[in-house]
């Protein structure tokens, strides 16, 4: 029984291709939620997707804003005005929360993707059908939410107290909350699949990625954040190519039109490695695509006993082949990873060192957008022209 | 061109059921072989399927004896007389061989699995056949070997020095050249499996072994020997459980007429583990099997972040569809390994030195047969009565 009395306006989301951005009314914080006012919020594939499939709800699962109101058991460190990223939700009990992996939180399925907390109403009743709900107060239209935990397209957002990230003395001003708004999902992802899932040792390991969007980027920025001295980029996009060589990239490969076994030679053909007898392809491969050609095409050019880390993929049911045979004489490694597996209290910290020094060049990446325009950011960020979209909240 | 004038007796395989021990002649080793007196050989499920098949062949990939000559280029470290245990070659020059990886040798399927060097021509060329060749000497019915380097079945065998573990120091007497006979491949691929590949912490993790025949049970008792708390044997024999449990399981599943979610149900609902919200399955599984519907169910059984180890598989062409959202939402390891990725010189020390330490139980496991008796051996282990048969050579 909950009542909606804080005006603002989000994005609604009712078919994958219909987004209004409109008047909806937040309710209050219970003991472990605040209440954000949002100032920007990056848009990440999983949203343009809708992972999840839940109709309307409020997507969004990047974010940077500051705290407006606080529910009443949450951490008195956090307070009202102070500055947060927002990251994803996780349970902070299993023993995935208690050991540091709460990526791979044991709730993680519903807490983040199903994750639909009744956070909003539609103001006015807009778009008034059988979906009304009886709050206690009156029949509204519920707007489900908690996207991730907190469901950022939204002036003010609803956020579960594990999703948020403390920025107070780690930023510098308003600008840089905007900058670094998507550090908490795709960024993350990327650097965190190459730091914790890969590890790769500079002195010894070879690295490539494929598919140069906003995650695949982070990947490579990371790499060479470490100081791995072999980075190949693998894209269909010449000017995603390009930006990768400017990222740090030493080899590209544009894989339009070739075949698995095309992309595995040109992959294995790549010098400089280390085995006396002649190239043997990269030690280390991060799959930022899902698509199990791609994830095949990984597993047959990897170094022996090198390592595969998958971090995407392409819906349920969707699946990839190993060879068994290839798989054990090779000594290869499979690895799937949830946002890198970030513990993002710690992995934004090193990601905003890494952007202070000069190693994680957001503004290359980064177009910002009002939020007015979010049909606009949406669609050039599908259309492959703007990596990482990061819509602009009115304040 | 090679003259063949070592008479010795050695069980050739003609076709997987047809296996015959007759007379043949050894040729003269080259630079980097040597002429072992067997002492003893175990048999593999390896040399039972004659994976590689090429006929005729003499196989065996396992053994112990003494050197009897050597070529002109072998260290000189290894003299006449000494005992040597048998294990795989490799090339001995990439870099999986220079990094002490020589079991994922980047030659290691033509060195060991298609190996075929003419070691050996038919005494009296008996079975004379078109198979004839020129040995320079006249023609004669020449038999490949060199199956994994050396084809132990033969009381001579004609083997690289890549193949060879000195054993001087390391054995009391002849007995234990028996016992340890079979160290080299099917001991060393459980127990390095999981020293090796599976690495697991004894004070967090739990381990899981899927099927218990020789390669399994040495698993188990890897797990055992390095103090792993929680040790899950899973078969389809009550004999086999019983002896997992004698030899340090702590859990046993009988799998028969299971379903894979049943088998799945069973390895998650299993105390103790870690998690306050109750089991989540074990942080690690072997499975020795390579049967796809058994990975599958140890890659849904697994806890997040395990690790699935896949140390065999059922032939060319075999493989596993790993689903992409739940290997990506679970974290999960799929790591492929051979022969446990062991180096053979230190693996082998290790293994001694748990076997006088009471922690490698090998008598448990093996059954000495004379060598005439090889087809009850072979009948024997196919059955499942006897787990790793010795075949005992005339001395």
């Amino acid at each position: 029984m909950y009542s909606y009395t804080v005006p603002t306006k989000a994005i609604v989301t009712y078919t994958d291709e219909e987004w209004r951005y409109q008047d909806v009314l937040a309710r209050e914080p219970e003991a472990h939620e605040l209440l954000i006012k949002i100032v920007a919020t990056g848009i990440c594939h999983t949203d343009i997707a809708n992972v999840g499939g839940i109709y309307p709800r409020v997507l969004g699962h990047e974010g940077g804003g500051r705290i407006l109101r606080r529910g009443a058991d949450v951490d008195p460190a956090l307070l009202e005005g102070d500055p947060v990223l927002l990251s994803f939700a996780h349970c902070r009990a299993c023993h995935m929360c208690n050991t540091g992996h709460p990526a791979h939180c044991r709730e993680q399925v519903p807490i983040t993707i199903r994750g639909q907390d009744p956070n909003f109403a539609l103001a006015n009743n807009e778009g008034e059908d059988e979906r009304l709900e009886d709050d206690g107060g009156g029949r509204k239209r519920v707007v489900k939410a908690s996207y991730f935990g907190h469901s950022s397209f939204s002036g003010i957002a609803l956020v579960k107290e594990s999703s948020v990230v403390p920025m107070k003395g780690l930023i510098k001003d308003e600008e840089e909350l905007k900058i670094f708004a998507p550090l908490g999902c795709g960024i993350q992802t990327g650097a965190c699949a190459v730091t914790n899932a890969m590890k790769p040792d500079p002195a010894t390991d070879s690295l490539a990625v494929f598919g140069l969007g906003g995650v695949g980027l982070s990947a490579l920025m990371a790499a060479k954040a470490l100081g791995v001295r072999t980075i190949i980029a693998v894209d269909i996009l010449p000017n995603r190519l390009s930006l990768a060589e400017e990222l740090g990239a030493t080899h590209t490969i544009n894989s339009k039109g070739m075949s698995r076994d095309d992309l595995s030679q040109a992959l294995r053909g790549l010098p400089p490695f280390s085995d006396p007898k002649g190239p043997e392809g990269p030690t280390g491969i991060v799959d930022t695509t899902g698509i199990p050609a791609l994830l095949q095409a990984a597993l047959a050019s990897v170094h022996r006993l090198g390592r595969v880390v998958q971090l995407a993929n392409q819906g349920p049911g969707s699946n990839v082949a190993v060879g068994l045979p290839e798989h054990m004489s090779n000594g290869t490694h499979l690895t799937g990873t949830i946002q890198g597996d970030a513990n993002p209290k710690e992995s934004i910290q090193m990601l905003v060192k890494w952007y202070r020094e000069g190693k994680l060049p957001l503004e290359k990446l980064e177009q910002q957008f009002k939020v007015e325009d979010f049909e606009k950011a949406r669609e050039e960020m599908h259309a492959g022209g703007v990596i990482k979209p990061v819509l602009i909240w009115p304040q």
